[in-house]
């Protein structure tokens, strides 16, 4: 529904992270990714080639996505500039943020008078019901990280192109922007009203073969204030039959939250396994997925040969060393 | 904003539960409820006058408050008959039903013709923060449950009003339907977007006098796979200092899903608190509230006193005993 390819738009990004959406485009779906527009200042470079907007129709690309997320999600005037002026040269655009595009008189008016479409992938589509907790046929899998943005989604997409190139059956659950943008659905988790969070994980992750996976897709952290209440909805309405733990062991705290300390993987555990039995008493916690984007690579694997001995769980960087150990760890199940 | 006094209607309520609506306004402001209307097939009696539209306009009343809840809340063609003919009486209508009012085409044009209102106590009219998890002045209380519906809102208005019969300073900060349409205010959180459950929590207890007290109404249970995400984001953008441990002990099983059985006390605080303390690492579990309005004054008595043995906390039922030794619990922290 989405045109591709696209352009991805970085903005102003303070940080690389910041830009997690326009990184997991172009990790997942690279074909689709003809270039990048950086506006003054932008801290974030996905190592595609910089791009004017005319550059980039020329290359083909269809759709502006703004790839960069802000924490509350304003679309700023030096921001609008940019999206008014892909409108008048034919792009389409597409956005995960909360601020909608279709919330903003003037790119509606550029739209609709250029016939260019405004995407909003974080508005929900469809009626979710509330969840009724029933037992679902298939296997599901949850990454549930000590922080947000640690990489859970990374680890679900990683786990499902191993299990697909064994030849598993094997879905990723999209939950977030990112995801919905490189899958092309699921579910805007964030966006959904409260009392339907876990109805709509259910929504997603229906009956299905019993050698069926679902990877679901993880958001915040039941350590992140801000957040807790969405993990949470995805732990009992997921139902999984297995918890991945997820971690970043390089932040000095909690990602936007300067006084809290990420926790420890046994904390994690401990807390996220007997949430998690509520909804499925069956649950284990089956390996660990670190990202080590930022260690060396002997930092790295002196790391999770530490976790490994700590935990006594297969750990590993799916993205950096493969999700093989995590996938062996599903399949035992 | 809402014209008082009421007339409560109860609809073809399944049972005395699904009317705590009704329940809630006729406990706390008995002057604004001057009787109840109640249609053939109704379980639910709140001892009120039973009235029709006429007699109920004639004894004063200048609203109709939908008192009855629906999983789901839908407005059927039946009770569709009679929200028309209270508008052609003369009364404004108010709910909290999910299914709202101004979203009934055949309802906002016979309140136009008219001239009365629809109030939707449920709909959020504040942009809600996202929660900071900033330590805040002044402390806060929350009642966790074993199982949706067992008494938290009750909980919390009763320790307010001890609190207040004491000359303490204190605040019942309402987070659902009924506590909003009791007090005139607070968010309704089951409606709120996901990513701003925990700041809007956050928004309703703001710093205060450190020696204030606010009674955060309690919502779902994390035991309540339906809603716990709600639970979460009270739990940590609350962050309380004092946790009530709620129960009603003569369910079968959780409310609205037959597969799942309630937890013990125990294993609620040893889940709650961990949780809580993420984010106030002092939070404390003072006392248990229990709901014994099923069992018989010695049976309660007994129960009761188990319970203190059990888990070495006070336990009263603070509705039909007083809620002296939950408060006497709070003041000593």
């Amino acid at each position: 529904m989405i045109e591709t390819p696209y352009l991805l738009f970085l903005g102003d990004a303070p940080d690389q992270l910041a830009a997690k959406v326009a990184q997991g485009i172009k990790d997942w779906r690279p074909e689709n990714a003809v270039g990048q527009f950086r506006m003054e200042g932008c801290k974030a470079d996905m190592g595609l080639t910089d791009m004017s907007l005319v550059e980039a129709r020329e290359a083909g690309a269809k759709t502006l996505v703004i790839g960069v997320a802000n924490r509350g999600g304003v679309i700023s005037q030096e921001w609008k500039k940019v999206l008014v002026m892909a409108l008048e040269e034919g792009f389409d655009l597409a956005s995960g943020l909360h601020n909608l595009l279709c919330d903003e008189p003037d790119l509606i008016a550029v739209a609709e008078a250029t016939g260019q479409k405004l995407h909003d992938v974080r508005v929900p589509e469809v009626e979710y019901p509330i969840a009724n907790g029933k037992k679902r046929s298939g296997k599901r899998v949850l990454a549930v990280g000590t922080d947000c943005s640690v990489g859970k989604m990374y680890t679900a997409l990683c786990m499902d192109a191993e299990m697909r190139k064994r030849g598993m059956k094997s879905t990723f659950r999209a939950t977030g922007q990112t995801g919905i943008l490189v899958t092309g659905d699921g579910v805007p988790l964030d966006a959904v009203i409260a009392d339907f969070m876990a109805g709509s994980v259910e929504w997603l992750t229906p009956d299905n073969d019993e050698d069926h996976w679902d990877h679901i897709e993880g958001q915040g952290s039941l350590f992140h204030v801000s957040y807790s209440g969405v993990t949470m909805a995805l732990i009992h309405g997921g139902q999984p039959d297995a918890l991945i733990l997820a971690h970043e062991p390089t932040r000095d705290h909690m990602r936007g939250l300067p006084e809290y300390q990420q926790p420890s993987l046994q904390e994690l555990r401990d807390l996220a396994l007997p949430l998690a039995k509520v909804a499925n008493p069956a649950c284990q916690v089956v390996g660990v997925s670190v990202n080590t984007q930022h260690m060396a690579e002997d930092e790295a694997k002196a790391y999770l040969a530490q976790v490994e001995a700590d935990m006594s769980l297969p750990a590993t960087d799916p993205f950096r060393f493969g999700a093989s150990k995590l996938v062996d760890a599903l399949a035992a199940l």
